[in-house]
């Protein structure tokens, strides 16, 4: 419909107080008179989410996923109702909608779902109306009517998927950080904000543990091409990092952020039968839990078994167990073991496809440390290693100092690497 | 549908805290393991609704009713989630369902919406397969598809409309009293609680301030002659109070209970033309609000103008008072003046019936202490009158022991009227 329309996104801490709810709904406002139609979708106030399944936790060990979803994402109807009411105050016609008004209709993976549709003709109708529409993130319902919940961060996808659906101008992403830097800035304390970064990049970023965008978000934003603008509710000079198709006008770097992820878990399934088949047991049962794995290794066979070892989110980590202790009891493994004392360190950039040596270079830098490294993938655009959690700092500063990532490196970086401005064509 | 079903309604103070929400749901697999279909109905948890009509309030003077509606029903579906997975926990199979899932379709009446109908399908295929359903009270959905809550006390509505829907054989209110009390014990320190309160009686009670029941949902066990047990969610001994139908069998006193109500305002209009149509015009403008006025006098007109004096409850006075200066204006009255130190002492009984001067006692009673009666409103089993707020506690205390109510009065009661045990029919 409109392209005259902006999708803003308002995350916890945004609206974590009436305050908070008070300044975002002015500037929503400023948005407004300045001749945009406005959809906000906003976040649970922050530490509602975490107080709700709180209370579930005391009740059960494995509370229904379904009364779950009913719980948190009342959490996301309160803040939506309170910012419609704060509009409201301010003179600007306001309308809260719920994941079912907003026409959001998901598949039926409680706690995780992902969209298949949205019908947002209510929605519409409300911006030809004049009114700015605030969605209540994170939510949708399925085919049952029954409430589902889009995982953690899942306010982000909510916002590019109302974004596609209603053919926004721009996706903008508020948050309490100033856009996508280089790397943690906890943890590297010269990381670097960036200026743009390609949906491919982000995407390999979401996923390794970037807390900016859920990573869904931005496959979203990718597959409908809508611009993110990620930045600051609280400084309104700061630009952010926008989030788009690579062109040739794009600046390259070869490495654009070192990203690590403490809240990854390995299991270790001992002694299988090295036979057609198993590994498609072992991950199908995990499938058919929703569970995803990230890396998989397979050590050679010898007497006709192997080792099988995969890591996964270690928020799974409970839920896999018990299945893998039952598969594992099925194909007759010796044992299943799983440490949850390591970390993902992942070094992206795009301009890794016309560059050799990057992975070379990180696997030097970390055992000059010395730093083992336990698992390793890669894509076009990424380099992962596994490694032990308590080196996850240590090898963070390591490879943003290699690559030259920091905020008085700029220059350096682009000359240790021989004038590194490529023009690759958009892909 | 089954006659074996059971409603159960547990009150904010019930399920206030995660220990009191796993004591409810023992308390409802003990009904279902001995046998019962069992439907319960759950209000939020106690402080729920303040917190979050406070936030509201932080924002707006005059917050949104259908955004009010969308914030306040959260409160219910959090509760309403918990229960369900305390059911859970302790094996017993249940889900929870919001006001739309439960099928309860109400006017457009936001913050105070009536009932329509109850499509109770989903309720009924989950009874028949065995589940617990753990019903969000308090909230319904209007024919756009937005939350609609019920007022104040609404989920007692919800409860009894749900056992009207389903047919049950009846609806336990638990609450944190043991049942209804000839008066407030708070105020009568003998206060007696009674077994047995017809619904007439009990109509007038819950409109009359006794905050045990809201009055809709007496009037809808009436009318589908649902029989309530109101009972206590601590004490399981006590056998509470049961509200039916009068029958021949009951055992009927002259007064059956003493009830003041401090909630109420009264509106005075002075010098208004004593013309056709001007009452239309007041009470009119305050109808399309939905406001509801209680007791209503008009002076003597001198010289063609007259003053009107008119209760409401004091939640609605702010509301009122803007609607009413308009309305003066137009009609060329004097002024509009508002008193809200003001308070409704009322006597219930359906004795009342076949027995004459229980007004005029009531009147000698007040008198004589003295307080004044500045309005008088009486119906077939009722007589209330407003005073003087600061006399209320004094003018239940009187009124209690003039009609003999309390514990180690009941014999003296009878006697004192001369033989009490009236047979009359049912109405």
């Amino acid at each position: 419909m409109s392209s005259n329309l902006i999708v803003q996104k308002y995350g916890g801490t945004s609206v974590g107080t009436i305050e908070k709810i008070k300044k975002v709904a002015a500037r929503i406002k400023r948005m407004r008179d300045s001749g945009k139609d406005v959809l906000v979708v906003v976040s649970a106030m922050a530490g509602e989410t975490d107080r709700l399944s709180n209370l579930a936790r005391q009740l059960s060990d494995h509370p229904e996923r379904r009364e779950i979803d009913l719980l948190l994402s009342s959490g996301e109807r309160i803040s939506s109702a309170l910012l419609s009411i704060a509009l409201h105050a301010i003179g600007c016609p306001a309308m809260a909608l719920t994941g079912r008004q907003m026409g959001l209709v998901t598949d039926n993976t409680h706690t995780r779902a992902r969209i298949k549709h949205i019908h947002a003709d209510r929605a519409k109708k409300l911006l030809n109306e004049n009114h700015v529409v605030v969605c209540a993130g994170f939510q949708g319902i399925n085919e049952l009517g029954d409430v589902t919940t889009l995982g953690r961060g899942g306010s982000d996808t909510s916002a590019v998927a109302l974004a596609a659906a209603l053919n926004a101008e721009v996706c903008e992403i508020y948050t309490d950080v100033r856009g996508v830097y280089t790397a943690d800035p906890r943890v590297v304390p010269d990381a670097r904000k960036l200026n743009m970064v390609s949906f491919e990049e982000m995407v390999e970023m979401a996923s390794l543990g970037a807390r900016v965008l859920q990573i869904r978000s931005v496959e979203f934003a990718k597959n409908f091409n809508i611009p993110i603008l990620v930045r600051s509710t609280h400084d309104e000079e700061d630009q952010g990092t926008w989030i788009g198709r690579e062109d040739s006008d794009m600046e390259q770097q070869v490495v654009s952020g070192v990203i690590y992820d403490k809240d990854q878990s390995k299991i270790t399934v001992r002694g299988v039968p090295d036979q057609p088949g198993i590994a498609a047991k072992i991950f199908g049962a995990l499938a058919d839990a929703a569970i995803s794995v990230d890396m998989i290794i397979q050590n050679v066979s010898a007497e006709g078994h192997t080792d099988i070892s995969f890591t996964l989110q270690t928020t799974d980590l409970n839920e896999a167990m018990p299945i893998m202790e039952q598969v594992a009891k099925e194909i007759q493994a010796v044992d299943v073991s799983s440490d949850s004392e390591i970390a993902k360190i992942s070094v992206v950039g795009a301009g890794m496809r016309s560059h050799a040596g990057v992975a070379a270079r990180i696997f030097r830098t970390l055992s000059n440390q010395p730093i083992n490294i336990a698992m390793i993938s890669t894509s076009e655009i990424r380099v992962s290693c596994i490694i032990d959690q308590k080196f996850t700092e240590q090898a963070v500063r390591v490879l943003h100092d290699e690559f030259h990532l920091g905020e008085n490196q700029v220059s350096e970086n682009r000359s240790s690497e021989g004038g590194l401005k490529t023009t690759s064509a958009s892909k």
